[in-house]
């Protein structure tokens, strides 16, 4: 079974300081929770930037210093995204795979968000895959259904991604699959051998899911983006204690966490 | 096991007269394949409605017609879209439930379908599921992912949906879930026992899941809407076409077909 | 997908004349019963010997009769049984794959078999799968329960079985697996890659697993062996008439029925 | 989801000394085990008596003073095993049971163990049954293999089992069904609900299975029986470390662990 490659996702688009005290906002609080995430453990970073006033933005250059502070911390995988909020154009939400990063986000259809829809029409899909081939960014399926699993092997078979593909299973969205355990291993059961993938288990479902993907030889995400608690009710201190529960947890199932560089074996990213 | 309740979906949103020569398109033309597929053993009839040029419409007095037809001439159950085609607007897909049909359909969620979305937000299916509520009209819930079964257990939480829910399982659309065996028997196991429930696998599809729903103690549903071709290549003559060889293997398979009234019992449509 | 294999599984060792008035017993009878079965779409058959008085026998001596009396009347796969009756030895059960046959069975572990248990010892499985390897004889390896697979897995690890195995799942014995499609499914996930797999149902598990079949890509055995009833409570005609309905059922599912060199050339049996 | 019970097996039938220096065989040796065990976080102890030299014996006496000796050091629940080793004979492998303690095993149906095979037929269950029943004690029903759930239920059916049912899933024995994920999500989703269950993973399934059943609100069994190893090719130090890991696990995972009037709770022990 190959180590275990953490990933936190930092930020996300929706979550508020209100909610979560400690949410990273500014490209500098961004670094710095990344780097207390790569001393816990996480090999990855998954980045949503925010202007100053914590309102989502997909500005490149925003992300363009969040990259620079977060390289000139620790080695760790920048993964911008390009989900963006749910308001944000295509346009927009590709701007930071324009900065070349390693990896970026690519959610592969469209679903209801509670109250919104997620708009990732084939369209979008198809012309976010083609920048990334261009651009040299492995991209980071994100998988909300079933279905999303398909849309990409169609991208596939048109060229327009390579395999093997790296998936995210985002779980337990209002609006799209549910997080029981059983969902995830119909999905894990559902991808072409060879692929690696990631849960991202939402909210209640974050660590259950994890602790699966742990012994089931897939890969773990947490962070704000996707869970504020620690444990129920228990706002969680940061990032980092999130992601270092996951590697004390790895660690008692006797499975290794991947260093940023093993992580970049693992998902090919080592030319 | 209940009786086989067969559902033809004689018509759709989307398929041409050029693609499928039989298609019926006028009140008269769907209402003689309503019958003829009530005599091939339907028991229920999903419709569309489309304007004399073959454009599909939401329009109420098209649907009033294409009732009073379908009812003229035998007691099969009506079930209109509220569906409709992927650019009708919420208020135009509601039309045909304020005709108070005993069942409409009613989608879960949104997806994309093939290039365009299938816009089912939370707002949408909330207002369709009052609106049907208050017309006495049982939906027929169309699950196109996961996650819309979900999305359909939070509706009855609020009060806008009545237990035992029935279920469409859709299948096979592109940007959608798949049609394997797996994959309906996955979606078949998410659902709260008591549920009744019908496939609709789309294309090649069709034939295989409503196979598997024959003997899994589930209902079928088959039609152009679904699938044009009765094998590979081959044009169906008839909606009745399609359901009569269903009423066949069902036969063959020990499982006798449901007639309307039966039907309306086991779908608890009997007041 | 191939073309489907039918097995008549035409005596078994445990059906009596009293519960199935249409039993073949002799070898004449069977050689009948196996000629009706060709030509109602089998291309394979599964043989038990029977002593003139009905009592199961492995003598080498039944089963050439049997053989060659089959191999003159057409070309179907002859399968002889080497599981015997539950109180044979090893030493009888293995008897029959001394005359070199196309194909023998070959259960793969131990089980309860109502009151009685089914013995299969690693030593005997083993041990007949040296037999059959020295002899040319294809197994079918027979599947009672999940563990039985890995089982096989393991005499293929230790040179005793060649792959691509062909398995034949037994479900519904009162003490081993159960028969509801769900175990299906998960035996036939459960299989390596490349496998081809037959479902024998039991009793009422025979026609919906069959059907299962046909449209998942395995293949169907039918016959008194597994199940005696045409339909319930009614005693079935002869070992065809059940074959037909399977071929029946296939035709109109799209599937075509294979001949026996076709299915020869599926099971991997040609030079 | 119910706080958790860890089942500790200290000894079983098998182990030796030669392989697990650690390995408790006197009364008084079990009994301390125990106790450690009870203190690491174990509510019940599953128990097979030893002989000095360390054969395995059902002897009652021998039972009875482990019985005794256990019940002097803690509360913990107390249960014989009935399988004993596999060359018992039915008489023997009940002694136990004679003892009245709270619970006892109770395995339903046969299957090979290594070259050996664990016998017990229908016959030896419903006899072992009627006397738990005649006892008063509680059946942990173990299963081996899919078939042997239904083996149980036929057991509810005559009166001789009362519902709920606690199973425990023996997992990874060579010869019975496998231990990856997909087995045990695929036989807890095969026991009535309202049931219990634990599992007990066989040597390197212990560790990811007991995980799983940590998330998916199963038990979790473990100890020497089982796996003798802490860390791949690292003999544990004693039952107590294996019981250990598991209670910091489930710590991490926010279940808490059951003490054992907690246990006997879940169990509908109490009276
Ligand atoms: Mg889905
Ligand atoms: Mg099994
Ligand atoms: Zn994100
Ligand atoms: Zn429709
Ligand atoms: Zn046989
Ligand atoms: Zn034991």
């Amino acid at each position: 079974m190959d180590k275990l490659i953490i990933t936190a996702a930092l930020t996300g688009a929706e979550v508020t300081r209100e909610q979560q005290p400690n949410l990273p906002i500014t490209p500098d609080e961004i670094a710095e929770a990344a780097y207390e995430a790569y001393q816990a453990g996480a090999s990855l970073v998954h980045v949503h930037a925010r202007k100053p006033d914590g309102t989502p933005t997909q500005d490149i250059e925003v992300y363009r210093e969040i990259k620079e502070k977060v390289a000139a911390k620790c080695n760790i995988i920048f993964q911008p995204s390009t989900g963006g909020a749910v308001w944000h154009t295509a346009e927009e939400r590709i701007q930071p795979a324009l900065l070349k990063p390693e990896m970026a986000s690519l959610t592969a259809g469209t679903c209801n968000f509670g109250p919104d829809v997620f708009m990732n029409t084939q369209e979008y899909m198809e012309s976010f895959a083609k920048v990334m081939m261009e651009n040299g960014v492995k991209p980071e399926i994100e998988i909300f259904e079933r279905g999303m699993i398909d849309n990409a092997l169609r991208m596939v078979k048109k060229g327009l991604l390579k395999t093997p593909i790296h998936f995210d299973f985002v779980m337990g969205v209002p609006g799209a699959i549910m997080g029981e355990p059983r969902d995830l291993m119909y999905l894990a059961n559902s991808i072409p051998q060879g692929s690696t993938w990631t849960v991202a288990g939402i909210g209640r479902f974050e660590l259950p899911l994890a602790v699966m993907a742990i012994v089931m030889g897939g890969h773990v995400r947490v962070g704000f983006e996707d869970n504020i608690f620690y444990t129920k009710g228990v706002v969680a201190e940061s990032n980092a204690q999130l992601v270092a529960r996951i590697a004390r947890i790895a660690k008692e199932c006797g499975r290794e966490v991947a260093a940023p560089d093993e992580a970049r074996q693992i998902l090919g990213l080592v030319k």
